[in-house]
């Protein structure tokens, strides 16, 4: 069987599977009373960016996807180990747009580059390795929803879609993973599972369905969709590298005051998860953005 | 200017430089009174392996340059992160065979797969980052090499270079970096700088050179050439993944007795690198394998 015909989701199982690898996107390292939290991240010209894409856009997405991954944690990132696979028919100032992106991005949210590898690629293909740390007692898991809970996401849904289909490369590209509501969370106890947003929120509540053995239903007239998307890039288009996050419903007004989170449904005992509108209950689609997959 | 013009060396430097990233392929990080080495490398199948090589050969080749670096430092590798971009044509079969060789090769050195990625890619690329702990007292360096002191490498010289003209692919890919000697170097404090020698001994000598201001007198009849290869193939052609080290003069006997290592030439003051062959010193040539440059 060929790997288009498996997809990325289906792949990923497969190898952490056979390695017995937990199925996060980050490792928590145990060292010092802490932990370090170590995630790994590639991306390639053709497969994550539109046409337009400058090089700073691709620095600053390929460092800040990593960082996404740490701060979902409630990690702070520290370090930075840097693949960078370029073509030589590539000039030098683009190279150095790319340093600029990677650069800029790091300033915003700390730490260092402290080592990396440059090699020949056909087109650039960057892969990152970020490095964070977390207090042992306030460290994000995905695990650990339970029925009752409110389920909650940080900002607004949706951006990525539209930013995607108006072409704004700023907006799509330059994301800002939530540190500061992460580390709220983290420091607070609040959150009782906890992940970014980059696959979309239709398939981020699948991936805690299936991990927490609950499912969510969820409010429409609760989402905080951005005002030029629509319910369907709000549900179904990832790229948004929002937080999504259950805490327990007493929890809601402290959340709603501290952070910029808003409630969006409840977590339930069975394992479906559905969307409230206009009064009558709908499935909602367990589809988003899937590697290899892409026609 | 294009990146094809600058050469993989001098772009290294240009990045290390402007991030203040210490030149050397693993990055010391200190936790718990012992280090943690941290390294990454990026593989591709068209500029880094025959065309004959198998998934299994990339794969087992991936995980064991990063392997090197570790081991080049005293270390013990006891985790990997694994980024694939793997073609969606490719046959889920060859991703298990990939993974087959990853497996065999971290079963020998130890440590585990902990986490990674897995994208889409025009042609298999992998970044892998391994990482790897040392006792601070018994970590292996660079820096330190003195004029007056010995030379010595571990093995036999110009394997890689025969292997690939013989297209020998199991030779050249299936490398075993040599840990056991590293180790037995870092424990005993006697090397004083050390490293790999990926790039060749040529190149490696040069880098020796510069990191520590002195030079080299090294004496053909000492090096340990491979019996199918010769002199050229020894000096200037890389893939050999054997120990290149320093250290005083009195413990030679020590050292080629303890472990398979032979003395092959002097630290000088000088920073000049010359062979002693057949009475007369030639110049050794600065040239290795080189990214980017290749044509």
């Amino acid at each position: 069987m060929k790997l288009k015909d498996i997809g990325e989701r289906k792949l990923t199982y497969k190898i952490t599977s056979r390695f017995s690898i937990p199925f996060d996107d980050c490792y928590f390292l145990p060292i010092d009373g802490e932990y370090l939290l170590l995630t790994t991240d590639m991306v390639r010209k053709t497969t994550h960016f539109p046409k337009d894409a400058t090089p700073y856009h691709i620095g600053w997405y390929s460092i800040a996807v990593n960082i996404s991954d740490v701060v979902a944690k409630g990690g702070e990132p520290f370090a930075y180990l840097v693949a960078l696979g370029l073509p030589k028919e590539m000039d030098e100032k683009a190279l150095d747009e790319i340093l600029n992106g990677m650069e800029n991005c790091i300033k915003l949210y700390g730490g260092k580059i402290i080592g990396g590898d440059t090699k020949e690629a056909s087109e650039i293909t960057i892969a990152i390795t970020a490095i964070g740390k977390a207090k042992k007692r306030e460290v994000l898991s995905r695990e650990g929803a339970k029925a009752g809970e409110a389920v909650f996401v940080t900002g607004n849904l949706g951006k990525g879609g539209i930013a995607l289909l108006k072409n704004d490369l700023d907006k799509l590209l330059l994301i800002k993973p939530k540190i500061k509501e992460a580390r709220w969370l983290a420091k607070n106890k609040i959150a009782t599972a906890c992940m970014d947003l980059s696959d979309g929120l239709a398939s981020s509540l699948y991936q805690l369905s299936k991990i927490n053995g609950i499912g969510f239903r969820i409010f429409a007239d609760f989402l905080p969709i951005d005002e030029e998307a629509n319910l369907e890039l709000a549900l179904y288009y990832g790229g948004d590298y929002e937080l999504l996050f259950t805490a327990p419903k007493e929890e809601k007004e402290n959340i709603e005051k501290k952070i910029n989170a808003k409630m969006i449904g409840e977590v339930i005992d069975e394992k479906k998860i559905t969307l409230i509108k206009d009064g009558k209950e709908y499935k909602i689609e367990n589809k988003g953005y899937e590697h290899f997959k892409s026609t």
